[in-house]
């Protein structure tokens, strides 16, 4: 079974990427709305948090977990491997990969939350393949808030975005990495402001379609069955009108929400 | 001494009313800031979470609890009376009351956050007492993410109150309540869009010069003397530039923030 987590529901992109690339696999999420959002919080506090998710998940069955969060991958996945004895999927080295493939000039635009974009992930990972490239990175913290309000088509969120984007609009990108799970979401609204020419990297899909080789490559892992239910399972720590909202807008049909109680106890 | 929480650093503007109002009383005051905001939760993850908060400020020597958060004041006040043997003041009661005795025309608008509006407990408060009152209230979920990020002044700040006030501006209100402790930092912005002639309630100076007649009417009270350093202790879950920055903004001067390790446990 392969687990998933996500400070929230951004990382529903992410499952709703891994269902398509392969729908035979049973799925197990977790969202973590009731400390949502991640990233405006130290990497303490973040890593903390993934572990507990992380053993929630093994607990309840997974053998693979995806960190659905661009924030957590950035900081958690040292400390998740060190603690937990299966494979860690992270969002962000998909996305660095797609990027670089896909870069024709090497000058890539990353944007993501104020924890991902201080830790500085991106530029370390592009620059160890490529040391002549040119990351620009931008910090976009309202846009995870404005996501989960459901603002995806506000004139207000077209006016931050455009703010946010000023700086790169002059760099002469050729790549911008999408590196929250929130922003596909608004990926329409990003393309539009930063221009059709440049490739934008969703690193939602990105890590499915890294997951499926993975799994593809990986002799020895054999899917669990499915739950009784025959149902993939969306677990979170709360449980609020504008989630529910949200995921059946990701996924285009009603998503049930499972809430738990009493974590991480 | 008076024990005062928040979901972060918003009730950190109670906080400076209540140091002006009473400046001999020692202060402990606790910001969540590890799982803020708390107005985008359900009731019963912000009940949980003000039960553990409440719990951290009486083991540290609290002898009254301030609940400095209209959403935790909304939802969690009862529970925390029940549960705990100590005066616990909310924030809400004293700008109704405020609220009622300066308007004039009896029509009253209530911004607040998502829980807060929700809660529905303002027009409740406001028809006990005053059955033929018109009450406007309006939830604006948008606004504590902005005031967390600095956006204080900001022209999508401004746009986005324009979106939220535009309703209320048509009601002919006399009255608008902040039901929210981070409000207060958009006064100014606030007053300009919904005109000079509105009184604004601001719940933090409310419940200040409330729990200074509490306690001058109170007899058996005792402020337990300063923790050794002489000075208010201000307690976060998490630990952030932003909260830092925000502190000082609040205060006019440079507050250190002490994070707690392991919270709540």
């Amino acid at each position: 079974m392969i687990g998933i987590f996500d400070s929230g529901v951004g990382g529903m992109t992410v499952a709703r990427a891994v269902e398509q690339c392969l729908p035979d696999h049973p799925l197990l999420y977790l969202g973590d709305i009731a400390r949502s959002p991640y990233g405006t919080k130290s990497a303490r506090t973040i890593i903390e948090y993934s572990v507990e998710n992380t053993r929630f998940l093994v607990q309840n069955g997974a053998q693979i977990i995806v960190i659905a969060c661009n924030t957590a991958s950035s900081v958690a996945t040292d400390r998740l491997r060190q603690e937990f004895n299966i494979p860690i999927i992270e969002v962000i080295s998909p996305a660095v990969q797609q990027a670089i493939t896909r870069s024709r000039t090497g000058r890539i635009g990353i944007i993501g939350t104020r924890a991902t974009i201080r830790s500085g992930i991106y530029e370390e990972k592009i620059r160890q393949q490529k040391p002549e490239y040119k990351v620009f990175p931008k910090a976009c913290p309202l846009l995870v808030s404005l996501v989960e309000e459901g603002w995806i088509n506000k004139r207000e969120t077209k006016m931050i975005l455009r703010r946010y984007l000023h700086d790169l609009k002059n760099q002469q990108l050729d790549t911008l990495v999408l590196g929250c799970t929130h922003y596909p979401l608004l990926k329409q609204l990003i393309q539009t402001r930063i221009g059709k020419k440049v490739t934008l990297i969703d690193s939602s899909e990105a890590t499915a379609y890294f997951l499926k080789s993975y799994l593809g490559a990986k002799e020895d892992y054999q899917p669990k069955p499915h739950h009784d239910s025959g149902q993939n399972r969306y677990f979170v720590t709360d449980l609020t009108e504008t989630a529910t909202h949200i995921a059946a807008k990701i996924f285009g049909r009603n998503i049930e929400l499972l809430p738990i109680q009493n974590f991480p106890n």
